[in-house]
């Protein structure tokens, strides 16, 4: 905590004041227009209403199944390291990162029109992968993970200019009200929450097992769900859920004898690549964000796969 | 542990075996017949069938608004100690026990025919209060609970004999899929689970917090899931839901910004009162498993409230 935080110019400064407080969005939602991608009129006015739009059984059965099997053999072959994580107390591994670099399958799903051509809609253009992962919420010992703005930590912690990028999970198990679906604040996204808290060295070691810095009070989520009432993206395998950067989300332990896995991409505009973290400790590794803004649609001329 | 344990001629008989073991329940589910209680016969079918039935709103706003008032007051004022669980970390209360002894109004509720006739009917007969409490899941931190058969511990730990006993949760706040519903899995109460590992001494003290003994392995729950699904008691608050003491149930964790506080009843048989509890070990105190099986309906003649 070398650099002086701005907070006079910076619209999303955060961790930087003794009290949270909320502040309104700046930046649209939707930077695309109908025309330039596949999601209709409605879809696109759902998406700028709640910050999340859930698509069932975008992907085949055959598909997922394949795709299922692969991160069950990765995670089998996982070994403890960067882009690891391991369950606390359990030690089964929860997320593998970086999916889109090493796995050849991974790679194609962040590649298929599908997903990509959404992300291009909703952004306004080219797009690179800011992080890819898998996660995996155990049968019966699945962890809660508590209420947090992706965008919050990768403006402070990873230097996220703007609210520019757009998440997808997509399902590789069917996702449930009893295996720790994905809970969402609707409307959560046009609210930019400034947490309380300095952000702690090398905080991305805990931050990804459990996040104490950076988390929403009770209060203001109080005043998000008073607002937008709570959701949760359920559907069968296949299905994805695209969430905006700011929007609000959790999810609850899993009980079930079922487990909940998904494959989840980021993908931010090419025009809002990374800069010096904003709340001036040093940038996370490439694995949680990536500094090589290479936009998807020149894989294949610059990385010859 | 200084008692042999009897595995020959105690049917459900517990933490007995090296390896888990599934044997049919011997006892009936529904006690008496249709013509002696307010449950018609598609309810009576049903809750033989599943093992637990939803009552929505059986009891009004107006009765449950005081009801929960009455409980934050219990909860500002109670002093730890026994009868008073605290939650691990946050330090909030979590239950409050013997609500029938030590309130008035709750004494009202566990004699109200709504719920008491039900009760009666359930389990052919006059019936006592084996145990009542308060259970708060507060918003944001409120913990899971995992999968467990009551009558398991009850039968090991207190001394209930048969499975003549039924628990009522009346919701005091609505219950939701977000704030730690109770789970359920219909069709369990019909097998009894052996469960693995020897009881500890005091075990109570710290089961009621978390349980690790006397808790389904996994290999069980799948067989059970498997077999009969899995389903969640949601409803307003004045909701009640009626399960049977075999039911396997748990809840999830509650991330949301409501709490869910209910109010635990559990009637059992004057036919099926304790004895030496069958893990021989000392029988668990009054507030868990009461051993003065006066009857609901001689309250006024023998305490004179």
């Amino acid at each position: 905590m070398t650099t002086t935080l701005d907070t006079t110019t910076d619209p999303y400064h955060s961790r930087t004041t003794a009290e949270w407080e909320a502040t309104p969005r700046i930046d649209p939602v939707v930077w695309g227009d109908v025309a330039s991608g596949p999601l209709d009129e409605a879809r696109c006015t759902s998406y700028e209403k709640n910050g999340y739009l859930v698509a069932h059984e975008l992907f085949s059965q055959r598909e997922t199944t394949a795709l299922h099997a692969e991160a069950e053999r990765l995670a089998a072959e996982a070994e403890p390291g960067p882009g690891v994580v391991i369950e606390p107390e359990s030690r089964a591994v929860r997320s593998l990162f970086r999916l889109h670099e090493t796995s050849e399958l991974f790679r194609c799903v962040a590649s298929d029109p599908r997903l990509l051509d959404v992300a291009r809609q909703l952004l306004g253009g080219e797009v690179y992968v800011h992080q890819s992962r898998i996660n995996f919420k155990p049968a019966f010992d699945g962890k809660e993970f508590f209420w947090h703005s992706d965008f919050e930590t990768w403006h402070v912690e990873d230097g996220m200019p703007r609210m520019r990028a757009v998440s997808v999970s997509l399902f590789l198990t069917a996702s449930t009200e009893f295996n720790g679906a994905l809970l969402l604040v609707p409307g959560s996204h046009k609210t930019f929450i400034r947490c309380v808290g300095e952000t702690p060295e090398n905080h991305h070691e805990k931050s990804l097992k459990k996040q104490e810095f950076g988390v929403p009070c009770p209060e203001a989520m109080r005043m998000l769900v008073d607002h937008g009432g709570m959701d949760s993206a359920r559907g069968p395998a296949g299905s994805a859920v695209f969430f905006e950067c700011n929007t609000m989300h959790g999810s609850s332990g899993n009980l079930s004898p079922w487990p909940r896995t998904n494959f989840f991409i980021v993908y931010n505009s090419v025009e809002n690549r990374l800069v010096e973290p904003f709340g001036g400790t040093p940038a996370r590794p490439a694995f949680l964000g990536d500094r090589d803004a290479t936009p998807v649609g020149a894989w294949n001329e610059t990385r010859g796969r």
